[in-house]
C-alpha cells in the first residue's frame, strides 16, 4: 500500500508521501513516490503515485525522459500550457504504460493499476491540484474538496476532515500531515516512514520546502508520542455520558 | 456496511452497533444488529453482526428459537456450559445458514458472508469476548487485543487505539465509542445512527445499561460537534514544525 496526501492551502500546495512498497508482507522496500519537476520562475509540478510500483516508476521515467531531452520535449510536462494539460499528459502516459502490459487497459481492478496526485503551478495561472484515477480520468480539487488522499486513505482521514483549514500555515499543515501519517502507519504495516514532503509556496514558481522525515526525526517522534496524550486530553474535554436510571 | 465495537474493560463488557443496512446507496434501512440473551443471575450473552442481513437475521432467529422453546433447548445459547461453546454454536449456526444458500460454504468473499462479535458471561467464569470470522473460525480477545471492530473498522480505529484504557469507566467508554462512531459515519454513508449499546457490568449476570443513541440525542450532538474543536485544540498543543532553511 501507500499513503499520499496533496492539499491546497491559501499559502500554496502541500504534498506528503510515504516510501514503503511491498510485494507481500515479507518483501518490503523503500521507494520515493514523489517527483518534482521545476522550470524556475516558470513552473513547478509535483507528482505522487500509489499502486503498482512498476507502473508508477515507468510513468515517472517516461515523463522525466521527455522533459530532459530537448528534442523530444513535445509533449513534455515542462512544455504543456496548463496544469489541466499536465494532468491529461500524465493520464495518457499512465494509459500507455498499462496498455503495454496488455491486460485490457486501465481498470482499478487490474494488477498494474495506479492512482496519482498531480499539483503545481504554471506562470500566469493559479496553483492547481488533480487526482488521476486508475481508469485514466481525473478530477480537480475545489473549495469543497481541498485535499486528495491516495492509497490507504481511511485511518488518516478523520483528522484531516476535522482540522484542515485553508488558512493554516505550512508549519501547522506539516503537523497535521505528520499526525495523519502517524495514525495510518500505526494501523497499516504497508505504510511506512520515511515520509517525503514538498511545500510549494503559491506564485513562487520555485521548488519550496522539500525534504524527508525519517522515523528517528525528533519532530516526528515528538508528535507521534505527543498525539496519544493530546487525543486523551481532547477526550477529557468532552463530557462523559450519563446513564439514565 | 456496518460498524460494531465490542470492548473488554475491567468493569465489564461494552458493545455498540450502528443500525444502517443498505442494498445499494439508494436503498437504505434501519435494522437492529445487536441481540442480547439473558438468563438472570446465570448468564448474559450479546451478539453483534456485520455482513449480509439475510444471513445475520437467520443466524439470530435460529439461535433465538432454540433458546425460547424449552423442548429444543439443546443445543441452545442458554444451555451451553461456556462462552467458548457459545461462540462455537454461533459459528456452527452461521455455517448452517450459509450452507443453505449453496454457494460453496463460508468464505469472506461470498455474497452471504457475515462477521460476528459475541461476548458475555456465564456464572462461574469471567466475561469473555470473541470475534467470529466469515469462515466460521473465531478468536478471543486478550490483553493485547482487548477490543474487536467489525464492518467499516478503519475510520474509527485510531481513536480507539490511542484512548482505550481497560480501567476506564462506562461513562468514559461511551464517550470514546460515540467519538469512534461519529468519525466513521462522517466518512462512510453506509454507517449510520441510531446506535444501539449494551454496557454489561462484570459478575452482575444481568443485562446492564442498554439503549439506543438517536441522531438527535443531545449528548451525541454535543460530542459530535465538540470533538472537532477538541481535536483542533489537541493539535494546538503539539508544536508546529520548523522548516530548516
Amino acid at each position: 500500500m501507500t499513503y499520499c496526501v496533496g492539499m491546497v492551502l491559501d499559502r500554496g500546495l502541500v504534498f506528503m508521501s510515504d516510501t514503503r512498497t511491498n510485494a507481500g508482507l515479507d518483501n518490503i522496500s523503500t521507494f520515493r513516490k514523489m517527483t518534482v519537476w521545476e522550470q524556475p520562475g516558470e513552473r513547478v509540478i509535483t507528482l505522487m503515485a500509489a499502486g503498482n510500483l512498476a507502473t508508477t516508476q515507468a510513468v515517472v521515467s517516461l515523463l522525466d525522459e521527455r522533459s530532459k531531452s530537448p528534442e523530444h520535449r513535445e509533449p513534455s510536462l515542462l512544455a504543456v500550457p496548463s496544469m489541466f494539460q499536465a494532468a491529461r499528459m500524465v493520464a495518457e502516459t499512465l494509459r500507455e504504460v498499462i496498455d503495454q502490459h496488455g491486460d485490457g487497459g486501465l481498470r482499478s481492478d487490474s494488477t498494474f493499476h495506479a492512482t496519482l496526485v498531480i499539483g503545481g503551478q504554471i506562470a500566469g495561472s493559479p496553483p492547481r491540484l488533480f487526482m488521476i484515477y486508475p481508469e485514466g480520468n481525473f478530477i480537480e480539487s475545489g473549495q469543497d474538496t481541498p485535499f486528495f488522499q491516495i492509497g490507504e486513505t481511511k485511518y488518516g482521514r478523520p483528522i484531516l476532515v476535522r482540522a484542515y483549514d485553508p488558512a493554516m500555515s505550512f508549519e501547522a499543515a506539516m503537523k497535521l500531515l505528520v499526525v495523519s501519517f502517524d495514525s495510518t502507519l500505526k494501523a497499516n504495516l504497508t505504510v511506512g516512514p520515511p515520509f517525503d514532503f514538498h511545500f510549494y509556496e503559491a506564485d513562487s514558481l520555485r521548488v519550496g520546502h522539500r525534504g524527508r522525515i525519517e522515523p528517528e526525526d525528533p519532530y516526528f517522534q515528538q508528535v507521534s508520542k505527543g498525539w496519544g496524550d493530546a487525543l486523551k486530553e481532547a477526550l477529557e474535554i468532552l463530557p462523559d455520558y450519563r446513564f439514565g436510571e
